[in-house]
């Protein structure tokens, strides 16, 4: 790791939580056909109102009207794809901030080639596991399907230089998140591995990205406020759970309930 | 408000209940790529029998032995639309009651023109919130994305209306229910602000009407009751919950366990 | 029924269970769009790696690389057939078994056409209710939708038949399910009722039931395992359930949580 990693306080994810809590962010989900459910509950749950508008026909009128656009390439196929360059294309046409997560990226050559080209257009953000940011810094990812066999520590090098070479904010998830706008680097120690058994809390993570970007005003802090808020859930929730079955319920009253004034509370 | 709202009573949905468990009529779901899975444990839950059908090559053929089918255009692109039309002919040319929910109308053009195309071909009934209702109607809905801007209560007029011109029932959903044939309103003052923060609810709400409608005697009755039903069991749900992710799970049992005879004793 | 069922064993289940949380198969999914995410929650709680890649540009290259794929028929249309017949190919190809859910074959002449056609790809293995074996095995299936009409032991000749003509290993699950090669048959009576009340615990165990034969040495009594294990963690589950709703978390928890030696122990 080429940078010291700072670690990202409560204080600053209660002052990222109270703005998005106030402005609701209309967040136009184009994500993968397994996580779709769990995903707009979980930005009900954090306080954004959530959209999955998928057709061509639609695609670009829709991701003018929102606050933010997250593009998931888990279920890619050429009409997909198509739709969701067509969101970008408006997205940024608007100044409509967008997220990429690059779901199996270097498993898979037809995605891998696909999110590679979508770099071009400039993310705001990308959020992936160790596997998929290397695969996409142009690295040797490896992967186990949508797992990753690379620890976050080992690509946070990589995320730096992602984040150079787009400008976006890139967030690397895992055992430790590490988010960096290619300068300063921020890490997250939270969460429980049991999330790793619950299918859809990375996807859904990179769905609350795009809330929090929404009019952010600092967007390495928004970027690292949404890793910090869900992995924070993730450990309360686990404190109710005796499995993953057990764990969502719990996980998603946690990001309903967690309130800037308590975790003003929990930092002093 | 033109017609004064008649409430909707428990001896009423005691009355509808039995027959749908009685018959667990099979419903025929096109619905949207976000809530399948909860709309078809609404379903069993509620005692009906659901199958999501959708390809062109299955849709009429499965339309005509369906009991009542469900059209939501939460997704729309048009292979999908191409399927829910020939659905729409098939159930027609069967006698076979359907549904029509027309997710996010007046956001967006695309729906919009196919959902009021959809109406010339005669729904048995109409669910939508506020800002849907009147677009469909022919006002200026708004509408977030997928959440209504205008209340229930501000959309009777259209419901009415809707009514009047389409032949369908029409139920207008929110903090009350308004269910309307046009002339006689019904009310259902139950349910709990929880329920807007789970995904889903007023798409299975649509499906769980088009149960009702099955076979119903009396389509207006049927209608209201299924708008009872879930407000009922949400408001169940709510007293057992935390928060969102717990509303889910004690919500279905409701459905599941509230019995006609229960409804008779607490309406006496 | 023509041959004695054999009960299956906890000490076999053991045996079975051990290999796959050892081994943590890839499992590439090729379901319906109803269950995607019970199916992937369902195969990591179990131990498995479920990948959901349905691109006709995606699955060849990824049944190549997974160790058992799942062929679950239940929305089915040109693109998606397309890309089954890609996977299965490429399976073969490999030499990685693949499992065939035939949904609703029977009810419905396109799928039944499709599923028919795909015995000749030789499947590993076939699991369906009563009504699916039956139709699949050429006789009249009936079926009300996608629920059965049939009860599984009523179905026994049609799993035996099959598995002999077509070299797979059967499974015919119901209120007992049967497991057969076409010689020995194996019953597994565990279960309850109320699991056909939650939508997709008979397509997430065919997922299992694909986890299982990944590498097995005994392909009987890996199907025959992954029946019991889903049996099994039902049953455990409805303790702890007041309904259909809250079955779902200690299902899913009961499959994480049960363990190769207390299985062992309870069959001491």
């Amino acid at each position: 790791m080429t940078s010291t990693a700072i670690k990202f306080s409560f204080t600053q994810l209660a002052t990222e939580l109270e703005r998005v809590r106030t402005n609701t962010p209309l967040v136009h989900v184009l994500t993968n056909e397994v996580v779709q459910c769990f995903t707009a509950n979980t930005l009900l749950a954090v306080g954004a109102s959530p959209a999955m508008v998928v057709a061509q026909e639609e695609v670009a009128d829709f991701a003018a009207l929102a606050d933010a656009v997250l593009i998931n390439i888990g279920t890619l196929y050429p009409e997909r794809l198509a739709a969701m360059q067509a969101a970008i294309a408006s997205a940024n046409a608007a100044g409509t901030p967008w997220v990429l997560d690059p779901v199996a990226v270097g498993a898979l050559r037809y995605r891998t080639e696909a999110a590679k080209a979508m770099l071009a257009s400039r993310p705001a953000a990308i959020r992936g596991n160790g596997s998929e940011i290397i695969a996409l810094a142009g690295g040797l990812g490896g992967g186990k399907g949508v797992d990753s066999t690379a620890s976050s520590a080992s690509a946070v090098d990589a995320a730096l230089a992602l984040a150079r070479s787009t400008g976006a904010i890139v967030a690397v998830t895992g055992a430790i998140d590490y988010i960096t706008d290619g300068e300063t680097v921020y890490s997250v120690e939270l969460g429980h591995p049991l999330m790793t058994k619950v299918v859809g809390t990375g996807c859904a993570l990179s769905a609350v990205v795009a809330a929090f970007l929404a009019d952010a005003p600092d967007r390495l802090q928004a970027v690292a406020a949404a890793c910090a808020l869900m992995a924070l859930a993730g450990e309360r929730a686990v404190e109710c759970s005796d499995g993953p079955g057990t764990f969502v319920a719990p996980f998603l009253d946690a990001l309903h309930i967690i309130h800037p004034n308590q975790l003003r509370q929990v930092a002093a």
